[in-house]
């Protein structure tokens, strides 16, 4: 497959949110595993009402929001300086150990629900290097919206179907394929597809398996 | 609060679908629960999505794919007869016992997700009459966008600041909120308010307590 991009989500494909699980383990032993589920929902479910009601509010307002609801939600009392400290995780996530981006053709971006206070900070301190880190913030609208995946192709000035979009989160996979991306769906945790009508052209089990595929 | 009319949500806040989760637990013992809670998830996760995609499907569809999905994740083999079984279910929903539309004022409507082959059996069913029965599906998108409220209004023909619009979804509350609405939240089992950005005008512990605040 010959393309002359490439385009990646942030968080959970390139970013591991891991290191934001364990902090809420050690905040409340036992209860870790339930307020990352509940607040990485909850967080998602914020994006898309926000977005029908055309009421966008940023990632990292949107994403604080969603840690308090679910903390509430679950009868745990988070101090602000917890609050602080679990979304200062959020700018010091580790990268997957897949991701390598050198052997790959083609220009590189990031396009991502993270707003750029988020956003900026995090891909700084990965010493990754982008031709383009593209946030939905300018458009005031979160994926899977076309309009979001339309950025890139005006910002990189490559057509839809010149450009790979790489995403472990599956319904944005498949919104950038309707939009007429090439998709790869990153499937670390052998999911079953989403069925929002559209199928990813390929399902990698890594980013390590890109290279392959773009041969 | 004097109100011309009241609009209410259907699933969740005058159906109770504990009926579908029973049935869940009928076919898989032990795994009731689970299923249940992915399918719903996943139903709504699916309106969100398919409506910032652009690619409305109706209700019935979604929620038969939600069924196909969580039950593959799930690791449940999901037969065609019990498929049809469970979404079958959701015409014979029963009405939660403190629905009582007598004694309330104005004209009452129900706005809601459902496609009208899922949603007019059941309002046949259960014996209540109602003004309109509105669906989203003849907008193609789902709440909470403002065109949904929007329709009643239209249809109606009462303006938004007349209207009471009665949802146990917090979602679906807010966003009638923020349209516009007298927005009365039914929060049947003590979650918080959401965040985004407006609040309920009144949060009751049940449909019965609404002859009281509507007084």
């Amino acid at each position: 497959m010959k393309l002359d991009a490439l385009v990646f989500d942030a968080y959970g494909t390139l970013f591991d949110v891991h290191s934001v699980m364990r902090r809420c383990e050690t905040c409340w032993p036992g209860k870790g595993a339930a307020l990352s589920a509940a607040w990485r929902a909850k967080q998602l479910e914020y994006t898309w009402q926000r977005s029908l009601m055309r009421a966008y509010r940023p990632f990292s307002e949107v994403t604080r929001d969603a840690l308090e609801h679910s903390c509430q939600a679950l009868g745990l009392a988070l101090s602000p300086a917890q609050r602080d400290e679990l979304m200062g995780e959020y700018l010091r996530l580790a990268l997957f150990p897949d991701v390598a981006l050198q052997g790959l053709p083609g220009k590189k971006a990031i396009l991502s629900n993270g707003s750029p206070d988020m956003l900026d900070p995090l891909v700084k301190q990965s010493g990754l290097r982008f031709d383009a880190v593209l946030s939905v913030d300018e458009l005031k609208i979160y994926k899977p919206a076309p309009e979001v995946y339309a950025l890139a192709v005006g910002r990189l000035g490559v057509p839809a179907r010149r450009i790979g979009f790489v995403s472990s989160n599956c319904w944005d996979a498949l919104g950038a394929k309707a939009f007429g991306f090439n998709v790869f769906w990153i499937n670390r945790n052998g999911a079953p597809v989403d069925r929002l009508g559209v199928q990813p052209d390929a399902i990698l089990k890594s980013l390590g398996d890109l290279p392959e595929v773009l041969r």
